[in-house]
């Protein structure tokens, strides 16, 4: 299932995206909190992202089940609405936690000139700057070395408390795309990596939360970057230092993990800052991240 | 006022302590959630913390017209209870962000062995770590490092993007005492400061947010911290190099301040790792921050 979150009239639902086969002439969006009788209830992205809640199944069951009749008859009412009327938001608009990892790809703590780190190397960026795909980056005031990053994320979708390596998969809801914009400038200058992470709008995430039935191993897909359509990252998740369920454990050994918290797990070479010359984000810039199976998410530099 | 957020029948209240005169036979609280006609109503913590809505004027304005005989009235309605009879939350139990600021008194700079900064260094602890007055702090498995620090904490109460010094204190809600536990060897094995700051329970705060019209100047209040009633920190926030203006200035340059927010605003010398010999958290310790104004913020390691 790919789980997205988008405002209709007025108002943030839930809902999954139907494409190909279930949407044969253009993307569709079933709309769980609009009404179709039958369709699953919950109070809002985070209950949708709790894989130990009944809606989540509920929603996983219904999905599973559709063929292009059913999603007639719920069209007909009123419950499918094309994808292209809605304005899609991150798919979790406010995680709980937004935690990042760093120099997570080999080469590219080789081309930032730092060491290979031995365990995972975390750092966070504010919920507040998660927006969702189309939503402009914006420049701030005093740093013009703004950056982009490809990766992979990860949202929790059960709670995680010193979780083996082994069962750490069990905790994962699924997958989507992050683009982890970062002011170098203020990330060296202060040292500590938060304020140069965590400028508003610096972390587009999204379209959807491709569900992990749906991506199987997240550790063989690839992952690139363009800026205005020119590839500038182009590797895959097999080049992980610490993989997904290495990454859980280690994080689950000190924090708990919850429904809807977001990991975004690194980013492979390529960046601006380490380029010769340096490419760094321009207004009217337009970037894509793309990580396979998870759509394209796309944001203008404003 | 002092604002409390606390489990009263299995739910989660939020009201106001009442001392002194008002509650001449030892604290209570005006649970604004129950009883009493003529309370004013919220949608809980975030919603009271934000001084932009009306909730906010009604509580301020109901608990400045209060007299003993009204408190004695809302009492025979069910609406007040004693302070000793519920579990006090952190006031604001889940943050939209916890901030924090670095090395922020300069004697604590010096104390580290590190730079005094030339601007405020920010970092962050996850929100999921804070927990109220009275609750264990638990040492976490791989690091015995593990540090107290008292700090003055700041509660946003209206939105702040962008906004100049002279304007900002009308941003601020108030004050809490604030414990920023640190697991040292997390926090310099790792540079990035995240995961020591981050762990399970290491951000107590309360037991009340006084709101500023409460506190006056926040830049002239005793900071102190005792271990076991020993004094191990005890200073002045006259002593922070940025102060709160300044901070809030900083932090809204590039990053959207939200009622319910909490800037914990540095700690002054005297933290455990400085200390010759080191003081470490042991199993059994009690632990107190008490800022002037703020009550005592107990909590026991466990």
């Amino acid at each position: 299932m790919k789980f997205v979150t988008f405002v209709r009239d007025d108002a943030v639902h839930t809902g999954a995206l139907l494409t190909g086969a279930l949407a044969p002439e253009g993307d569709l969006i079933l709309d769980f909190d609009d009404g179709g009788s039958g369709l699953p209830v919950a109070a809002g992205p985070l209950d949708w992202a709790d894989t130990g809640a009944e809606p989540f199944h509920a929603a996983a069951r219904l999905v599973a089940e559709l063929d292009a009749e059913r999603v007639g008859t719920l069209a007909d009412q009123g419950a499918v609405v094309p994808a292209v009327e809605v304005e899609l938001l991150a798919p979790i608009p406010r995680p709980g936690k937004v935690i990042c990892i760093g120099l997570n790809y080999r080469d590219h703590a080789e081309e930032s000139g730092l060491d290979v780190p031995e365990w995972p190397l975390v750092f966070s960026k504010f919920s507040s700057c998660v927006v969702g795909p189309g939503v402009p980056v914006v420049l701030p005031p005093g740093d013009d070395e703004i950056d982009y990053e490809a990766e992979l994320g990860v949202v929790i979708g059960r709670e995680a408390t010193h979780v083996s390596q082994e069962r750490a998969m069990e905790h994962v809801l699924g997958y989507c795309n992050v683009n982890d914009v970062s002011a170098r400038g203020f990330q060296f200058k202060d040292g500590q990596w938060q304020r140069g992470k965590s400028c508003d709008t610096f972390c587009p995430a999204g379209p959807f939360i491709a569900t992990r039935d749906e991506i199987g191993d997240p550790h063989a897909l690839r992952i690139s970057f363009r800026m205005n359509g020119e590839t500038l990252q182009d590797s895959s998740t097999d080049q992980l230092i610490f993989n997904v369920p290495q990454l859980i454990a280690h994080l689950s050994s000190f924090v708990t993990l919850e429904p809807g918290d977001l990991i975004s797990t690194g980013t492979p070479p390529g960046v601006g800052f380490a380029r010769k010359p340096p490419v760094y984000l321009r207004s009217g810039d337009r970037m894509e991240v793309e990580v396979e199976g998870l759509g394209v998410l796309a944001n203008p530099v404003a």
